[in-house]
């Protein structure tokens, strides 16, 4: 968050950066680190100076927490219309961090608009039920579940982008901001598994019996796989790195910041995710192939890298990632501005 | 297990079908099925026709069930000869059965002769210690924990392969038998993925909004997957099916078979066991590309088929199976006997 | 073909059989052979039992060469209804074995029904120029050039399929018999590849120096990759011999098949030409990372397994086979009969 | 070449540009370019000071091309010590650039020494002999064939590197130089088939019939696969990129590298490197699939990118290349400083 506001003024380099260490360790930890910050760079997205000047200060004064509960697919949270904003009933899923969240970002169907608008909320406020009913098999600790809201009173000044105003393409690098959190916590989590296999092969593990070598690490297969593995992480951490920078650029254009040069950005993003998505699952899954049978034992807790892995990286399809870099590739056609690309 | 002693007299391959169609639904359970056969196997690959005779239609008659105490890579379950027979002293580690088990076969090393004997024991003799204490991630029913041994007596009689006798080509089918069993399980696993991936596609999934399709199975990236993922099935069930025809005639020879006639199953078995190992984990783990973010979700458990396969198929390492294939199509070796291959 | 038309009554996997072998060494005179009898197969399927009677022990006869000029894409070649049959001009790409083919089968585009007719030509007849322009890169020797037709008369006897005709499920199964020789050409070609690679490496190769073995064979990621190879290939093979006596029932059936029989034959094609196509690729363009720099000499020409099979791979597109596999798994959907599928 | 011995200066970066920008168009080319300025490189780092004064502005000054005759594996050619140097006799393979060549970089073998020399030589001094016999299927204008020397007297003022002298870091910096050249070319392969499918599809492919779409480029399987090309390409221009600036670093360290910086230059020139050949070797074998059965002909030369690719990326084999990249990432060691690595 920008000095001004009372924030560290880190840029999103660092962010990421931080994201990504965190997640070596614990991505759900991380996950919510990281959309903390979504929802801050949300408000200086879409949200109007004035709405600048209230939220984030407010913000660091009071150590508050921010959740998301935008789903965009999920469209069963309606705003009707009421006097001086907005009346909100229904649902929404997906909502990482609302448990514990003191401030949420919220999408909710304006039916007269036939469109979404994009808001904050406190989380704490009468009428927000927060379900703590995620059970999915990873990023457990990330509470993306439900969120019920029962009349629940949305002022126009919490509104940050009405239903009627057509994003800028400013706004819509939001949900660049939001997929390049995504790939450093892939990425963390591949670096994560990286590491424990290593350690594991270098303190634990047993050669092979019919390998003929002293160490696990002398066993030519072991070394061939770990340089597959290297060549995984590697092009995505240069890749990850160059979009934060391309991200931090586009991000400090402000107003300023035009349809093409959104679209240069999502396509670096893009590039960046598939890569760090394919690094987490294939190393999740294979490192096993190098540690044995005996490192699938609870006490390790191995598994994580790929249930984490496994449920985060299918937050959108990555088939259509590859094809939106295909378009680009073949027609120079940049990605449709939306909530996933 | 034959007629003759009282069995239903099932070829391999219709024991092998039952374990693969089990592990569909639950992979544990099939893994204790078939190595109840595996266990009964041995007796009748290292058995005397006096040992056969006793323990075959025993366990018909005690509806007694098997449990496997014999990894040979832990050998601190030593065998000291004593009036008799032996006296047992130490651990077994990876004893998947032995919990619920009435019978035990077990391997023991043996230090005068500097190798192991090989034996059957009543599981709840005095000083055995079933421990219960399998905590990996996956294949959790199958108990796969550690058995103690504390001054455990074991009678000649009992003993099927002594440490002085060098194996049988009959003996060494034993592992093939344990292999198989393996594939026929990864297979399985890999067919319940699949049935469970096509039961969310038809019924659950929602299309992905970018794909302007109308249902999830209309998606090509769908269909295109789901061609590969059926490509990753099929060969590996002929490649079973045939694996297991070979080893019925395989076993049929008794005490006539050959060294060559023993490697030319064990490469069938590998060929089926690698593709099955891959189909399992492949399917596995992408399967979620397909069925999406909403398919993590506790209630539907679709984890565990790669969580199962992750564990099972670190038994013994697939590269090693791949030189040992390697080795075949490039010089004609056939696999050197032993506990894996 | 059938013995009471003068053939050696062969079956179909005996044809594959020897097609597969041929392609070892050849697979453009491997191409010639299938597409032979892929014509004989076509008289059998399309054409009326006078025109059997009256075509195929003239073959035998005469040892007449049958070409084709069949390729349902390109539909250039007009045929105008005329005086006892049509006149035919335009022009035939892909027409495989047209140069020294004393008989061709063609389709023709018929304006009048909007659909295209088959039939069968003497090559030598007057109008009829083999243009001999083929210049691929591979498949060198199949002449699977163009063919003009200038004023060409076409008898109505020698029509096997009117274009007013609703193809039957007999006659859709001559697509198949087309498929399942390329995938036994792709086969043979990987057996080839692989035969090749295994020769250089045992003959000429010599180990990397940074290897520590004495020799190429004993490198164990030579040995690894052999391995993967060996699992290329016998998948295939399993599959494709499956699929030949899959389709030499479905042919027998003659006009009993009916389309879900003959759709159950595409299946198991496919499977096959799928298996058989990576097989060929793959392996044609991996044998050098065993077999190294010198083996790139053009005295070995190891080079034609990948230009050969590169060339010919793409007679359809194999991602389409995998969307219609994937269906079939899917959904039970049977791929549409046409004239590659 | 730097100013003061009247090159451009360029820095390594540009250099290795050049050569990927001409290897889109022409690998062969590119090669020759790139081992010239190789040639020159190993004066800086071979060479003394008074060496480099005499041959750098020399080469300037006649326009002087340089050919390498250094094959190490090749241990044919015999340096005898002779008045003031040295007889050499014997054969040099690979010795790419040889026909056309003004100088020639040679290494030959000082039995007395048991060690290769390294040495500069005029390719016209009377006993060379240039062979012109390179046939390999692709690379065919770098004439990379042998080089026969018959007594050819080479004065010790010629001698770079005497067999007795142990190579500093600064002399085995060579090697990555050569490596780089060519990951830079396999990557400038890679590109020109990227560009050729794109302009292909663009321009004259035909969408497949059963595809439903109006272009081959709305195909979504080509544009998934483009996608997949892409992602093949940009991270390995990251690599060669930033390897690029980290050898002009250790470059221009001059005696002053140590065998650490030098190690880790190695490493990023081999990720570059592998990356690098397999985006070269898979694009230029895969883009038929989108291009199609047409683009093979003749014409197009389509095939000249998996023919160039592929003999050019045996010159060390890749699977070593791997090894030594999963030997750093598991233990941190650096690659042994050799010919290759």
């Amino acid at each position: 968050m920008p000095r001004e506001f009372g924030g560290a003024g880190a840029d999103w380099p660092t962010v990421y950066q931080a994201v990504r260490i965190l997640a070596r360790a614990d991505s759900a930890l991380a996950h919510l680190l990281g959309f903390h910050h979504l929802q801050l760079a949300g408000i200086q997205l879409y949200g109007s100076a004035q709405q600048q000047r209230r939220l984030l200060p407010q913000t660091v004064a009071q150590r508050a927490f921010w959740g998301n509960a935008l789903n965009p697919l999920d469209k069963r949270l309606i705003a009707v219309p009421s006097a001086g904003g907005y009346l909100l009933n229904g649902i929404k899923s997906f909502a990482s961090g609302s448990v514990g969240a003191d401030w949420l970002t919220i999408s909710a169907w304006d039916p007269l608009a036939n469109a979404p608008l994009i808001a904050v909320l406190p989380a704490h406020q009468p009428g927000i039920d927060v379900q703590a009913d995620w059970d999915a098999f990873g990023q457990r600790q990330t509470d993306s579940g439900n969120v019920r809201f029962d009349n629940v009173a949305l002022a126009d000044e919490l509104v940050l982008q009405p239903a009627s105003r057509a994003p800028t393409p400013q706004a819509n690098l939001r949900s660049q901001v939001a997929q390049l959190v995504m790939a450093n916590l892939y990425l963390g989590l591949a670096e994560g598994a990286l590491a424990a296999a290593h350690g594991y092969l270098r303190d634990e593990a047993r050669p092979w019996h019919a390998s003929g070598v002293e160490a696990a690490t002398e066993d030519p297969f072991v070394q061939h796989r770990f340089g597959e593995f290297h060549l995984l992480v590697r092009p995505a951490q240069l890749l990850a790195d160059e979009a934060a920078r391309a991200l931090d650029t586009a991000f400090r254009r402000g107003g300023a910041l035009d349809a093409r040069e959104r679209g240069a950005v999502a396509v670096n993003v893009a590039e960046a995710k598939v890569l760090a998505h394919r690094a987490a699952i294939e190393i999740g899954s294979q490192l096993f192939e190098l540690t044995g049978a005996r490192s699938t034992a609870g006490r390790y807790g191995f598994d994580r890298f790929w249930r984490n892995a496994r449920v985060h990286t299918l937050h959108d399809p990555v088939d259509y990632k590859l094809r939106d870099l295909g378009r680009f590739a073949l027609e120079g056609r940049l990605p449709e501005p939306g909530a996933y690309s």
